[in-house]
């Protein structure tokens, strides 16, 4: 498996090569991405996810666009702002084109310098992953130590390891530090309806890394709160308010008021690009992802022959709805795990810590 | 179709007929039962659920025993006991089995006084269907006044309408009642993972009575009471205990929780006999029923031949678990709606109101 605990790579032709994460856990195939349009559709159908790759595959998608014979910097504007809108909930997509746009603004040299830019990028997120990885693993350890106990419990929701953020991700670093200083960890993975992320991709993940784990409905992570089975909770993000509101996939909310009501500490793993300074008020102001309401409707699956089929699984004129994401106010968040360290999700601290004038 | 608006009757040879909801919302077949390991399989596999539906076929069950040749009230005892513990949640289930043998002891004619019986305890529950839909749609039309509003958003979990509790359910009663007053209601519906109750039956039932609703994920009601999307909540009850903690499909505590943090009214609406007066603290007490991994794991829909399939839609080797119920403390709960009124979920208010001696 060529991209095994990578979800994306530049293939011997230098273009860009994703893990196709719409066919886990059931394949695992590839695509190669040589054009703009390519990148977007990659990014907008779910080819490619998670806050950090969507920002990864972004840049690299800067540096496919400048692949277009004769492309000048004013022309590769246009091909910027279809990435920079191709999903509308993830800061690290914007912030990722933009400084794409703004490093290659005096560029002689298109096509090798937005290859050199993006693969420094992926670089500088590979560290700052081994940066949370190390803080969030010194919280478990913590938490163990505290509660006396020789092993530890962690609900994580939808996907925020390797396949969601280049290295080991962002939610899922901590616990696979962990693991190499010899803690024993096991995880409940919300099964992350509609798309199930965590059933398919955090299990797969989990599974392909030898690390304990048990799906569960996202309806249990309140009961087993409520009858001590879960130490922490810890989570990624695809955007944070300056006053430390949390956006991230739908239902966290829900894991977070439970966190709440039972004591759990409940952690959010972010790289600091997933500030967005302009938005105060996260549960008023960040704008939520209205996808398609098959999403809802139709689930796939592998049958008893093998075979990857999707199936109806509500009346057929029933309507559904489906918002992609949910924001989690600040004051249900324990702490802010980033590649800069541990913080309050606190508008003075975060300011503090991040957004130094 | 014969059982619309019914979930079991007696057919012509008298023999219990029940609609067979493992398999809506794809086909419409019903089951007939014959005998009792006919009726506690029915029970077991969910052919029949939702807590007033069981403890109708349990009634009939202990008719259904009667009519084994030769057998005596003792023997009786045996065939009950098997009924009693075909699902260890519902209460209503203990209680109607119990009942049936408290009126039966004294019996000269088994099979006629427990056809007769159980006649009577399925029509004395479909008159408290109708006293809960009354109360409740009082209630609904209090919000909209209060609101000022024109109609009414009322989101539910797992399926409380007729497909399980005689005659128009508990949960859904006062929905039905609601649009027979004009009012003009939608429901959110929970799809209510792991066995989609929400998306198939709800679903289903509200598009047979033509009710607006629209189908989300579980992890979706937070975000649409944070936005002001949800007027109440309303839900069933497996058991509640006497100080009024809610034992109900696992992730009504979720809802209740976002509920609470969003000013939205709470609402259960059981029959008195879903009250267990010998359990005081229900977080810590009511048993929670521990149900196969493959509920999780598997789902079943229908492919775009229009054929039923059950697909694997996880990591074949990756372990899940599946608690049934969850418990929904009492401080959460905004009111009782019973059949004999509105009753707050409190320890002193239950007694006085349903258990004075």
């Amino acid at each position: 498996m060529q991209g095994k605990y990578r979800a994306l790579w530049l293939n011997d032709d230098e273009f860009l090569e994703v893990i196709d994460q719409t066919k886990l856990p059931f394949e695992y195939t590839t695509k190669v991405l040589k054009t703009t349009d390519e990148v977007v559709t990659a990014i907008k159908d779910m080819t490619v996810r998670g806050a950090g790759v969507i920002g990864s595959v972004a840049a690299f998608g800067i540096y496919i666009a400048c692949l277009k014979p004769n492309i000048t910097y004013e022309a590769l504007h246009v091909e910027a702002k279809k990435i920079r809108e191709s999903r509308p909930t993830a800061v690290n997509l914007m912030w990722a084109v933009d400084k794409m746009m703004e490093l290659l603004k005096d560029s002689n040299d298109l096509v090798n310098d937005a290859k050199k830019y993006a693969i420094e990028l992926n670089d500088d997120e590979a560290i700052e992953s081994q940066k949370i990885a190390k803080y969030g693993a010194d919280i478990i350890e913590d938490i163990i130590k505290k509660k006396n106990k020789k092993s530890i419990n962690i609900l994580t929701h939808c996907n925020a390891g390797w396949l969601a953020v280049i290295d080991e991700g962002t939610a899922l670093a901590p616990i696979y530090e962990a693991r190499k200083r010899g803690i024993d960890v096991h995880v409940w993975v919300d099964e992350t309806r509609p798309r199930n992320q965590g059933a398919s991709l955090t299990a797969w993940e989990l599974t392909q890394s030898g690390v304990s784990h048990t799906i569960i409905a996202d309806n249990t992570g309140g009961h087993l709160m409520q009858a001590g089975e879960v130490d922490m909770v810890i989570v990624g993000a695809d955007r944070v308010s300056a006053n430390g509101d949390v956006a991230n996939k739908i239902g966290t909310y829900l894991k977070a008021l439970a966190a709440n009501d039972n004591d759990v500490p409940f952690y959010v793993a972010i790289p600091a690009s997933t500030f967005d300074f302009d938005i105060i008020d996260g549960v008023k102001d960040i704008p939520i992802e209205l996808r398609s309401e098959d999403e809802v409707k139709y689930m796939r699956g592998v049958d008893s022959d093998g075979v990857v089929r999707e199936v109806l699984i509500t009346p057929k004129d029933s309507p559904a709805i489906n918002y992609g994401f949910d924001v989690t106010p600040a004051r249900l968040v324990t702490g802010l795990i980033t590649n800069k360290g541990v913080c309050e999700a606190d508008f003075d601290k975060i300011q503090e810590k991040f957004n130094k004038k």
